[in-house]
């Protein structure tokens, strides 16, 4: 935590900015520890070359944040009690001038920002999110081995599902059965609205789960991710159950090819564009190329959509610590919906496959 | 939908706002009957005084947009489109000068006000919020009755939770248990995260649920609501699991007096702060006053938090069509947690009680 306040403080240095203003649960955590969503309340962390930093939350969280390990200073504020009185009050006790201020443009919202503005009357506001981004990149040894953990929940989770393959059974009761082992286990998040597709539902990459029945001949498709202490993991699978066509076979064997091959691409010094182009190519040339409409993956970390985006045109070299989605897909409209992702994590010479649930086409009779 | 639209085209008028720029899953929705969270990806709905109002959207989700019954223009975009090139057209063909522009201010993020800043460079911005959270504060016969039916399921759920309650049972397997019975009804989305909390971690009005297992003796409190159609339910149950003490009982019997006192007091021309007051005051002359730190209720709709807010200094009058919820707590660290909450619709003449699971105290043994 202490190294990337001070890798924060020395981008802020080089760029001139004296004040960075974090808002987003996802960058308090990354930089404070503290993991908190008070929704409409203000939730704020700010920084400073010198000064101390400080955080700011709803009075009755003060105790959650400094268990947390945040051993700075914490202003609470009572829903009587006008938060941007306070964080002006410690501000101007630290700093007396501000031309430059740093915050999260694409998370902070206007009514925010007007009050930030009269705060900073003649202030530049500039981005944070870049440099925010390119450090959540590279995970560190603590960060690898939660998400690691988190992957093997999904795995789990995946086998769930697969278990409960019968005719007849909805997509939503599958889901549903998967959510309940995992609540067991005493995971209470997903990483996002744990998606089950069957037959004709899976061909759309958008489908969500409905009362859609199971049937032999289907394809199912499992898209589901687990959150353990603040950090996603994000599994695809796609399994058949009973008899599958020649069709839905060579789909899903092309799908694995391009997969695989991606992975195999993936080291440090390999670009982005080229993991896209490796799976994507192997798709193209079997003649399925208009129906992988996507990118190849995306990073994954506290946010389950993380920098960077893995697409074709994507100059950016991979590097040691950074973890991904590889999940090459094609959509047939009436004939089938295949995608397969796993989660990677670059390591010194190659890389190490985080998730671990076979695929080899799993057949459920 | 097409009232809705003329209502607020009225207050554009009066106004002066040449155009509106809404950007919200839930305003969006009301306005026009698009329901849709391409969560990064841009939604908008732009309206004019006198042309035609256009959708924004993903090129994927014209399809969805269609079903749902817009037939006005709109404008999809695919990923490697910019939209606010598309935009800034649509704009200019229909309308030439630009003064004033309504945005939801606290839902727009910087950049994309910067975005839109860009396309009206000389133009005043104001919050369409206010207005919007008036007109959805009363609620259409279509809308009332969607709410009955999310209501009616939450009663359901409550007593799928009830059912669950087992020496050893852990919060998170009820949560599970309970969840896993809508989605077989076909339930997607509850309107938040399911709350079950037992013994001490009730007495938190924060809790959250976890692996604390159900012992005899406890108080165990549901707190959950279910989505229909795009609109939330929301209820809070407090039963008792084994003999309870007095202590407990004393608590619940005061929660519960406040509860019916202030739907006693419901009706047109009330207004909330003496609704919020005929709880409070109760709970303060039975000594609890220090243990009730929230206020009385809150508005319920497409969003599970509506405007307007029952705090004890809230003016506005009661009208029929308003749907909110009384739902009173006691929390006495140690001793134990209670709410008591329903849904209710104001009436022409009174109210209709829209949750109806039980209130005595349901034991079970």
């Amino acid at each position: 935590m202490k190294q990337r306040l001070e890798k924060l403080l020395h981008w802020m240095k080089e760029n001139g900015i004296d004040v960075t203003f974090l808002t987003s649960t996802e960058n308090v955590f990354y930089l404070s520890g503290f993991y908190s969503d008070p929704h409409e309340r203000l939730l704020g962390l700010l920084l400073f070359q010198e000064a101390e930093p400080f955080l700011v939350c709803p009075a009755m969280e003060i105790e959650d944040a400094r268990r947390s390990g945040w051993n700075h200073d914490i202003i609470g504020y009572t829903d009587i009690e006008n938060p941007w009185e306070l964080i002006n009050k410690a501000i101007y006790s630290r700093i007396s001038k501000v031309s430059k201020v740093a915050i999260e443009k694409a998370h902070m919202n206007v009514e925010r920002f007007e009050a930030i503005g009269s705060i900073f009357p003649s202030a530049i506001f500039t981005s944070a999110e870049e440099k925010l981004q390119k450090l959540r990149m590279i995970k560190d040894k603590k960060e690898v081995s939660i998400i690691r953990e988190a992957c093997k929940l999904a795995d789990y989770a995946v086998k769930v599902g697969c278990a409960e393959i019968k005719e007849g059974k909805t997509e939503l009761e599958i889901v549903a059965a998967i959510e309940y082992e995992l609540k067991k286990k005493g995971i209470t998040d997903m990483s996002f609205a744990t998606m089950v597709l069957t037959g004709a539902n899976g061909a759309s990459p958008h489908g969500t789960p409905g009362m859609t029945k199971i049937q032999k001949g289907d394809l199912v498709l499992f898209d589901l991710g687990v959150i353990v202490d603040g950090y996603c993991s994000d599994i695809t699978r796609t399994v058949a159950y009973g008899d599958i066509n020649d069709k839905q076979k060579e789909i899903y064997d092309t799908v694995l090819k391009a997969q695989l091959a991606a992975i195999e691409a993936s080291k440090p010094g390999v670009t982005c564009a080229s993991l896209d182009l490796t799976a994507r190519n192997i798709i193209r040339n079997a003649g399925f190329g208009d129906y992988f409409p996507h990118r190849l993956g995306h990073g994954l970390g506290i946010g389950v959509h993380e920098y960077p985006s893995l697409t074709e045109t994507n100059p950016l070299v991979l590097e040691p610590g950074m973890v991904y989605t590889i999940e090459p897909g094609i959509y047939v409209p009436g004939v089938a919906g295949v995608r397969i992702e796993d989660d990677i994590l670059v390591t010194e010479d190659g890389v190490e496959i985080l998730t671990k649930f076979p695929k080899e086409l799993q057949l459920f009779l």
